[in-house]
C-alpha cells in the first residue's frame, strides 16, 4: 500500500510526458493531517539539485502538506532557471491543491519537490505543471503504489513497503537502483505515518533509521545529487508512539527498502552483505566495509563467482582503520578463506552460485560491528551505464 | 634499451616455472657498480606483500646490487612463512651471484625482491630458487628488455624507457595494468642509472617524480599490495649532475612508463587525461581529479562515447575541495558543455570516438593545477577482473 498505508494520505502517479513511451511519470502525495509534521535527510553532496535545495528549506520550517515528485529530469546542474522551476512547480502545485479543496489553503512553502532522472537538463514545464494538474485530480486514498511506480527510472519494479505499530503505522515509497553510494543509498523516498509526532520526534526517528539503513548500502559508489528521504506524519491515529517505538518502525521501514534498492541495483547479479565485526569502533567497521564494497576488483572477482579473498584483504589494507594485518579473518559465505591474514580453508569449498553473497571480515580489534549491502560489478552494469543518456 | 640502457647494469628474464604455458617470469637486475645507491618508494597500502616489507628495509641501508623479480605469484597475504619466502630467494640470489662472480661478494641485505601476481598463495620456491640460477647465467650488459618481458602479468607489451642526461642517463622498466592507484600506481618498476647519486639525492628525485607521475595514475582506484618503485645508481658514468637535472630525467623516464601503464590498463578502450584547473591548491586539484577519475558512472559514460558532464559535477561535489558549485566549468575534448555549473556547448559537440579523451574542469578557486590519469570502464575489463584468479 505504500506511503498511502497510514491514514491520512493520499496519492497518485500520472503520466505526465516527462518519460518517453507513456510510463507514468508525476507522483503526488498529500497529507491531509490533522498534522502535518515533516523530517529530511538529503545527499551530502555539494553539488545539490534545485529540489534538493527547495527541500531543504522546506523541511527546515517543520510543515508540509504535499510532496511532488517527478522522474524523466534530475533538475540537477540546471542553474538558477533549474531552482526557479522548482519554486514554479511548489507554487502550482499549492495553488492548484487549494483551487482543489479550499480547506487546504497552501503555500508554496508546504511542498517539497523531489526530482530524478538525468542530471544537467531543464525540466519541460510546459509538461509537468499540466501534468500536476491531473495528479490532483487523480488523488485517491488508494494511490500509494501508483504514485510509487511513477517515481521510477531505471528501476526495474517499484519499491514499497508497510510496517506496523499498535494502532499505527508507517508506509513508504522509494527509487533507486545507480548512484548508490552514502550520504544517502537511494534517490528518492517518501514515508509517511499516522503516528502523532512532530518535526523533533520525526527527525530523530528518521536519522536514526537512516543511519544503518540507507546510508549503508553502497552499490556503486556513486553518490547522487538529488537523494531525498522525507518522513510525514498526519497524526491521523490519534496515537503517539515514544521515540523508540517510532524509531523502530522507521527503520524497519527503510530498512525493507533499502534491501529492494540492493535486490533492484542496475545490471547485478549478487546482493552482497559485507559483516565487518571484531572492530575497534563503529565508523572503522563502516569504512572497512565501504571500502570493500567499492573496490572493483573484489566487484568484479565476485560477478566470475570468485571468492577472491586477496582483494578483499587489498582493499581492507587502504583504510584507516584500527587492526593488524597479520590477525585479520575473511569468511565468504561461511568459508574462513582467510586466518590471520594468510590462506586457510580451501578456496574450492565456496559456492558463490548463488545470487546472496555474504562476506565476514574479523578485524580483531575490538567488539564493534557494522554491515554494507553492496553488489557485483557485472557486465550489464557497464552496458547500462554506458548506454543511459544517450 | 630498458634498465640496461645506463652503464654498469646488467639484467636477464628466464622462465622458471611460475607462470603455466613457459613465459619468462623472473628477471634479475644487477647493479655492477662502481656505486650502489638505492631509493625506493612503496605502496602505501597497509596490507603489504611480503617482498615490500622486506624491500623496505633493504632499502634504508641505502644500498643494493641486485634486485630479483618474479611475476606469477605476489607473496602477499602468506603470513610468516612466506616473509621467510622472500628472505630466502634474497639470500639464494645473494650467494649464487658470489659464487659467480666472488668480487660481488653479496649478503641478502644487497638484494632487493620485488613480486606480482595473485594475492594469497605461496610461491613455489623449488622453481623459483632455479629460476634465479638460471637468470644469473642468463645475466647480459643487453638484458633490459627480457628482463622487462619478464615481469609482465596481465600486460599485453612490456613497458621500458630510457631519457637521457649529459653523459648519463636513466634506464627503467615497470609492469602494471590493473590494481592501478594511488600510493603508487604501478606494481613493480625498477629505474637505473649511471649518474654519480647517493642515496639521499636519488630519494629525493624519486619522490619528486612519483608524486607527480605514478601517483597521478588512478586506473581503477585499486592499490595493490606489492607497489614497489626502485631507482638504482651505479655512478659508471662518472658524471654528478645536480639534483634538479637528476629529477628531471628521472620524472621523464617515470612519465613516460605511467603513460605506457594507463594505455595497456586491462580492458580499457580510452585513456583519459583529468586536467583540473582553477583548483585552491594543489592537492584540491589532485582530489578533485581523483575523484572524477574512481566514479564508475563518469567511466562507463565514457567507455559509451557519451560526454556525461552532469555525472562529473556529481563526482566533483563528493571532494572538500573548495569550489563553488555554481561556478564550474567543465570541457570534455575541448569542448565547454558545462559553464557556471549548467549546460553550456551542445554536447552533440563532442566527438568521443577517439581513444584519447581530456576533461578539463576548471574549479574557479585559485590558480592551483593538476593532471590525474584513468582509464574508461569497459566489458572487457569486466571480463577480465572477473575471470582473473579462476
Amino acid at each position: 500500500m505504500s506511503v498511502t498505508a497510514p491514514r491520512g494520505f493520499r496519492a497518485a502517479g500520472v503520466a505526465a510526458g516527462l518519460k518517453s513511451g507513456g510510463a507514468t511519470d508525476v507522483a503526488l502525495v498529500v497529507n491531509d493531517g490533522p498534522d502535518a509534521g515533516v523530517a529530511g535527510v538529503f545527499t551530502t553532496n555539494r553539488v545539490r539539485a534545485a529540489p534538493v535545495r527547495w527541500t531543504q528549506q522546506v523541511v527546515r520550517g517543520g510543515v508540509v502538506r504535499a510532496v511532488v515528485l517527478n522522474s524523466g529530469g534530475a533538475n540537477a546542474c540546471t542553474g538558477p532557471a533549474g531552482f526557479q522551476d522548482t519554486h514554479a512547480t511548489a507554487e502550482h502545485t499549492a495553488a492548484a491543491l487549494t483551487a482543489s479543496s479550499p480547506r487546504l489553503r497552501l503555500g508554496a512553502g508546504d511542498v517539497a519537490v523531489c526530482s530524478t532522472g538525468l542530471i544537467g537538463e531543464r525540466l519541460p514545464m510546459d509538461k509537468l505543471l499540466p501534468g500536476v494538474r491531473t495528479a490532483i485530480r487523480a488523488l485517491a486514498r488508494d494511490g500509494g503504489p501508483a504514485a510509487a511506480e511513477a517515481i521510477m527510472t531505471t528501476d526495474t519494479v517499484p519499491k514499497t513497503t508497510v510496517s506496523r505499530g499498535t494502532g499505527w503505522s508507517v508506509g513508504g515509497m522509494a527509487k533507486g537502483a545507480g548512484m548508490l553510494a552514502p550520504g544517502m543509498a537511494t534517490m528518492l523516498c517518501v514515508l509517511t505515518t499516522d503516528a502523532v509526532a512532530g518535526p523533533e520526534l520525526l527527525d530523530a526517528a528518521l536519522r536514526a533509521a537512516t543511519r544503518v539503513t540507507f546510508d549503508r548500502v553502497d552499490s556503486d559508489g556513486c553518490m547522487s545529487t538529488n537523494d531525498t528521504v522525507l518522513l510525514l506524519s498526519s497524526g491521523a491515529s490519534g496515537v503517539e508512539p515514544d521515540e523508540a517505538e517510532l524509531t523502530a518502525a522507521v527503520t524497519a521501514a527503510c530498512h525493507d527498502l533499502a534491501q529492494q534498492l540492493v535486490a533492484d541495483a542496475e545490471g547485478a547479479t549478487k546482493q552482497v552483505a559485507i559483516e565487518v565485526v571484531g572492530a575497534a569502533d563503529e565508523d572503522d567497521a563502516v569504512e572497512v566495509g565501504r571500502s570493500v564494497a567499492r573496490n572493483n576488483l573484489v566487484k568484479t572477482a565476485l560477478f566470475g563467482n570468485d571468492p577472491n579473498w586477496g582483494r578483499i584483504l587489498a582493499a581492507v589494507g587502504t583504510t584507516a582503520a584500527a587492526f593488524d594485518p597479520d590477525a585479520v579473518d575473511v569468511a565468504v559465505n561461511g568459508i574462513w578463506v582467510c586466518r590471520g591474514g594468510a590462506a586457510a580453508e580451501d578456496r574450492s569449498k565456496v559456492d558463490l552460485t548463488g545470487r546472496d553473497v555474504t562476506i565476514r571480515i574479523d578485524l580483531h580489534a575490538g567488539a564493534a560491528a557494522a554491515t554494507i549491502w553492496t553488489n557485483d560489478l557485472s557486465h550489464a552494469y557497464v552496458h547500462e551505464n554506458s548506454a543511459y543518456s544517450t
